[in-house]
């Protein structure tokens, strides 16, 4: 389907005078929590060998030291800054989801703008309303193409995300409306990522990429290079070409009144969202009937949306990063550690004998009527017994959010053990306070590795 | 379709012991003709303002000055100079086509090997072996998905492109099977460019793109960055995701026997390659009744192959880039100016009064019996008779392929107002050489604009 003027319509939008005040205070906040609960999976992520290697690749062309890297000691230019926090923050599966299209909304659009802050010094006010903004351009792109674009095998958080961290970033830069429809057209010439990657490295590869491609979008805008301006609705176009569902009423309609950026969730387990309801199941049965009469389990059932095991049906995950993409795995260290954190999903949970032994033992069956955030378990145990469990909402869905409570727990369990307790307690308070914040760049400073932030210090 | 080992036996072709030697020697001659075109044409696109433009962005993050430019002066990181070389060698549309694909073979390959070639030092031999093992791995990819892909609306100049590049790139680090498996994942997941950004400074980013993220992608590998080892023909990999139509024979058949590198071919006009049977026509009317008689025409009628009113349609081009990707202004450059050539394609020519005025008169009709390298035109004259010419096989198509003597020409017109007539003829000498070079990055030194050949030559 073609329509005219999607994608200017929406420059305009990205380009018009707006201010953070504006905007109504639950869509704030909402942009506050999801900033803080990026950043502190961006700082505890940080030590992933994914980001080790990333980083040894990109050391070698990097440019100046312009921004600094949550959880990291070293500095680098802004785009690589970009990739690398977008890399960091989504590499547990730890971060956010817009549970209408599965895009995790925060980790291009952060990644990018946290990015530029200390090179384009903005604060904190715009930019939060930048970030909203992003979030906002990349759930409803996701929301004109969903189901159809994800089910072809697109990694949405990559194809729609390029397009967030490049409205992000124009609006930070203050872009008009013919530069910002440019950044757009070349975010949409640039949109990609395939499913097909989860389980490596390369899956959060997916939100890097997209908030340095997308950054770069705005900053070549910016300096005329220019490009399709009607690059959504094209024939040859991004709908288009990427999806068979466009329907640009998603884009478009009550655009600046109905937020899609204030429906964002987040996780509380490390993984995908589709194993969020058997983990919470499975911890509530180990809660009840302890550890010990699970680990005596002769079966474990599950009845599941039949996305789970299109997603997360590997049986035998032989490293941490595959352990996120079974649910068989999920829900017997659910049932054994009672484990939905980062330490559920690493290579010794993958192979620990007990875990491997129970998995073995979990089968699992799609039923249509079982709704995305919903699970229905039966344990058979050793004493004849079979105990049931049925989820009707997830922890974490927008039924039952996490309180900011628990996303200052999940924060300092990630943030502590790389930029210790004082530092992290420091960086909560400040990343609350976004929208009073002088120099936003000042978070990305905070949150760097000790050795960064000494540096960041003695340079002024 | 889904067939099992597609990419793991392309990367065991990519890793394996080869020697230029091996190469039939008119696949080597080929090889060395396709690099020769491709350094005139990124010398001649240097100083368009696309390239300006692309490098103020980018000069505002480099890296280390690791590379040379053709045609510039700057120096630049590997990354970064792998997509300036790929906006450069395209920008004019005048470099070269594989002609089943239509793809533009050398522009993501040879821009990713030029920039690598000065930081980590090869021959010619491996330089320009590798260059043929890119392009062989992007044209048979190209081949699988086509014509399908690109029909949908892929450029696929840039999708099939960053496999060539990384595929080039992995040969010359010497990347063992499993890390080359990993760079197609990495160029898999980021294969992009859509046909809606022909006509604006974007279609020349697509080479660039996937000359730089190719690159990067064998970087990244051969820094243990994992990926997918089934990326092209996994249910939701490149090939499923990205076409309807999956021809894995054509990538693994016949693999280093039969050669699609061997198939280039150069174009003597610059625009797009679905033009020349016009272009060509029009310069013979021309020719052969003078170029008053033809401002005299009160209708030109062309019939064409139906791809050619698809791609070159535009009536009212505004632009010089704009003016490629139209047939009728094409038709009236040739038959008033007789030129094709990167004159014809200016500002100064799309909106110069009296051709306005001819291709007004220009109308095309589509014809199924039309083949993509034929024409058929028909001139109404001032004195009432109609002068007819039929294109069997364009200028510059497999049939009637340029000369080294034609490349020459086409080579000195392009660098001479860029580098000079002294730097031209030794770099031709050179290029022509490259087989026997033994530091093929003295050929971007030697390409470069004269204040960075003397910043080179004091560094040593």
């Amino acid at each position: 389907m073609t329509e005219t003027h999607v994608t200017r319509q929406l420059a305009e939008w990205i380009a018009a005078p707006r201010d953070l005040a504006d905007l109504p205070s639950s869509v704030r906040d909402e942009g506050v929590r999801t900033f803080f609960n990026w950043l502190g999976c961006a700082v505890g992520g940080a030590t992933h060998e994914t980001a080790d290697r990333a980083l040894a690749a990109i050391r070698l062309f990097a440019g100046p030291a312009q921004a600094s890297l949550p959880g990291r000691s070293e500095r680098l230019d802004v785009p690589h800054a970009a990739l690398l926090n977008g890399i960091t923050s989504h590499v547990l599966d730890y971060d956010d989801t817009h549970l209408k299209t599965i895009i995790h909304p925060a980790g291009p659009v952060a990644s990018a703008l946290l990015a530029v802050a200390e090179y384009r010094p903005v604060d904190g006010r715009r930019f939060l309303e930048a970030l909203i903004t992003g979030i906002e351009v990349e759930c409803r792109i996701g929301n004109a193409v969903y189901p159809d674009h994800y089910d072809r095998g697109w990694h949405i958080t990559g194809t729609a995300g390029i397009f967030g961290a490049a409205a992000g970033v124009s609006r930070l830069l203050g872009l008009d409306v013919q530069r910002a429809a440019w950044a757009l057209g070349l975010a949409a010439t640039q949109a990609s990522g395939l499913r097909e990657m989860f389980g490596t490295m390369t899956k959060s590869f997916h939100p890097g990429r997209a908030a340095q491609n997308g950054l770069m979008a705005a900053f070549l805008a910016e300096a005329g290079f220019d490009s399709s301006e009607r690059a959504i609705e094209a024939p040859r176009g991004f709908a288009n070409v990427l999806s068979t569902k466009q329907d640009y009423s998603q884009i478009l309609g009550g655009l600046g009144e109905i937020w899609e950026a204030a429906l964002n969730s987040y996780k509380p387990f490390a993984c995908g969202i589709v194993i969020h309801p058997t983990i919470d199941g499975c911890r509530q049965l180990r809660h009840e009937y302890g550890a010990e009469v699970m680990a005596g389990a002769s079966a474990v059932r599950l009845r599941t949306h039949p996305l789970v095991l299109e997603l997360t049906g590997k049986t035998e995950p032989r490293t941490g990063l595959e352990s996120k993409f079974s649910v068989f795995h999920s829900a017997a260290c659910a049932l054994l550690r009672g484990d939905g954190s980062p330490t559920a999903f690493t290579d010794e949970a993958a192979n620990a004998p007990e875990l491997v032994a129970l998995r073995r033992k979990v089968t699992a069956t799609t039923d249509t009527t079982i709704h995305e955030d919903q699970v229905a378990i039966e344990v058979d145990l050793a004493d004849g017994r079979t105990v049931t469990r049925f989820v009707e909402h997830a922890l974490g869905s927008i039924h039952r959010p996490l309180s900011n409570e628990q996303l200052i727990e999940k924060f300092e369990r990630q943030a502590e053990p790389v930029i210790g307790k004082t530092s992290t307690s420091n960086l909560m308070e400040m990343t609350w306070r976004l929208p009073e914040l002088a120099d936003a760049g000042k978070l990305a400073q905070a949150a760097a590795a000790p050795s960064t932030r000494a540096m960041a210090a003695a340079a002024e």
